[in-house]
């Protein structure tokens, strides 16, 4: 029946992804590979740290001089100075900070630890580079979706995911940061309220329940499972691009 | 290739759930009747909302009396007093309000909106009763548990599935509120941190992901699809309920 079974497949055989790659080509190939047929409203997703590798989002940190306020950050959270330089390069706001924790907002509104520059699995120079997340990750997931709709002649959707802590609940869960093709939030008509006057509506963040489901299969490495493809997600609404879960900072209660 | 592949199944005919019903039971001939044969370490997500229901988790508002601090809350966040009495006996602490908008933690720890007191399909009589969460939802996950591995034979994982709000982002996602046989927390070793000297250790809510995995296949109702059998999910480490994912107040940032 349509919409009661999603299928979560992890695409094999995806090279270490390099500076400049063709990262939908190598997609397409995993595809094929894979030996999945691609259909309308299949969504592949793709992990945040291989889209930035592609896109040679790196930053040396030899290069970086850290600014006062980043070196006396970086006392106080225990980080590398030039770390810091970088993630506040990144960010419009720190949002809280301890020894270890550094929750800023990414300058695309993602509330997140680091701006999510990542340190691991970048390859033998992990510990003097850095890792950036994509310039704009709906851009790129747009990139992505033109590129694999043209391969395949299909409709797809695109979701690049990362993995976020959150405040009350422990462990990172996957998110959406890049979404083209399909809604990453969508509007449902629930039932009347208490007094049967009016209609509630809820939203439901569509794209971070396809990204938290294609971690399931991900894996935390390079080495792991980079590319997710999904079938089955139901989605009868126009596309939304992943700043849409962004929540404006005015009508939130916890800045 | 093991844990490459995941697959959510909702499961077909499942009738409406009433208080008094034997909910092991009716999942058990849902199975069958989805020609779901089950093995071990698959895991059935089952919606919050018939859990209770089963459970008789029923108050009548009319049986409530409304407390003074109530009132005034009520009067804030513009919802009916006897609810806000009801939402605050489940909870032991507001931590945000605003009009249409009252933040608790439950007494179970889970940080939410209204403490999952729900007034949406709930029946003909909906405008004077309000559904309250299991009394304990890990323990109802055990029970479920028990049940279904005995009918089959083989070892089960539970999840007990809600909608949360979050802050920062826009958009309810599924998360775990009660979990038996499965790791709700998994923590996994990473690479080495900046400097080479110790290994990053990476906690994932797994049982969060995959109630988020299983909201993509319900849908927001009771006439939806309320149980949802998933295959694949890979977890070698030994089962954690649910209060594992409760973050501890004195380590949240924001509270």
């Amino acid at each position: 029946m349509a919409g009661t079974t999603v299928t979560l497949t992890a695409l094999e055989g995806l090279p270490l992804v390099k500076p400049g790659d063709d990262l939908g080509a190598l997609l397409a190939a995993a595809l094929r590979r894979t030996q999945i047929a691609p259909m309308d409203h299949d969504i592949m997703v793709v992990a945040q740290k291989i889209v930035s590798k592609a896109e040679g989002r790196f930053v040396n940190l030899a290069d970086v001089q850290p600014s006062a306020r980043a070196t006396a950050i970086a006392k106080e959270v225990r980080k590398d100075p030039r770390l810091v330089e970088v993630i506040l390069s990144e960010s419009t706001e720190v949002i809280r900070k301890k020894p270890d924790v550094l929750i800023v907002a990414h300058r695309q509104g993602f509330v997140m630890a680091n701006a999510g520059v990542d340190q691991s699995n970048i390859g033998a120079d992990g510990d003097e580079r850095a890792l950036l997340l994509p310039r704009d990750a709906d851009a790129s997931a747009a990139v992505l979706k033109a590129q694999l709709d043209r391969e395949f002649g299909v409709d797809f959707g695109i979701i690049i995911n990362d993995s976020f802590g959150r405040p009350w609940r422990n462990g990172v869960v996957g998110v959406a940061i890049g979404v083209a093709g399909l809604p990453a939030l969508v509007s449902l008509v629930g039932a009347p309220d208490l007094f049967g006057r009016k209609m509630r509506t809820t939203e439901v963040a569509l794209a971070d329940e396809v990204a938290a489901a294609a971690s399931l299969v991900m894996g935390q490495s390079d080495e792991g499972r980079p590319a997710v493809h999904v079938r089955g997600v139901a989605s009868n609404t126009r596309p939304v691009s992943a700043s849409a879960l962004v929540r404006p900072k005015e009508t939130d209660l916890f800045r």
